[in-house]
């Protein structure tokens, strides 16, 4: 196992408890860590602020990139005080920190009424069996953007 | 196959390749559509604002909520250029639409070099196998948040 910082994680699970004690979010909590410094603290925020996109890991690695005033997070590493879900694991990819250390399981949020298990689960599903159908149309239409992009002279690759 | 508006799709893909030939972001655009209506309309935006979150559909769905103030999107649909990648089909589910329409596929993305489908393959391994590795600690600490949360009187749940 890779080395790892106690305190970190008892600081990423501290913010998912003040979360729940005060009522704003759900019980989870992430910060991100460079050259052994926290850079980003966060916790869930999606029904105080209407976004269901703010989870912890995600709000923590908005704020990082922000200070960093970089897309990427090479060179940083992640604590989350729970498995990241699909979304958040997906954005943990986009970010590419070197590594994430978590506490709880997707089986423990799910024990706690939360979806991330269920959404794993429907992930394997082909888009249109699922309970959200994802259906495929227009595609050849869609193509052209694509095109237009590996011809471009102006693209940032991310 | 549920019935869809074109002239959304359109919109989605019109706004994918403006977003290209400005040089702003990736070849990506998406919308949200409620009673008819476009309430959201969204391009990638993660190279100029710093955000690696910053996808169309993260960011009409954050657009949408706000408007809506509402963390829910039921009653929408999505209509995307892209088969959204895992990132976004994990904000798709937490925000709950009814269905999501979409046009290039995982594997159309891959061939311009983004990460869709290498992060849909990543999602499959077990966590301490991937490319970036989830490791787990502490797990023991973590589920005294969970059992906060289950006995929180305060929670709102999403």
């Amino acid at each position: 196992m890779d080395r790892y910082n106690q305190k970190f994680m008892e600081k990423a699970i501290q913010l998912a408890k003040e979360n729940v004690k005060s009522g704003k979010g759900g019980p989870f909590g992430a910060i991100v860590v460079k050259d052994g410094q926290i850079i980003a603290e966060a916790m869930n925020e999606v029904t105080p602020s209407n976004d269901p996109t703010a989870h912890a890991e995600i709000v923590a690695i908005r704020q990082a990139c922000r200070d960093l005033k970089t897309y990427q997070l090479e060179g940083c590493e992640m604590y989350s005080s729970c498995e990241p879900c699909p979304m958040c694991l997906g954005a943990i990819y986009w970010a590419r920190p070197d590594r994430v250390y978590y506490a709880g399981t997707r089986k423990d949020a799910a024990a706690s009424g939360f979806d991330d298990d269920f959404i794993y689960q429907e992930m394997e599903l082909s888009p249109e069996k699922r309970e959200i159908p994802f259906i495929n149309i227009m595609r050849n239409e869609a193509l052209e953007a694509f095109k237009d992009w590996d011809e471009s002279e102006l693209k940032i690759h991310y």
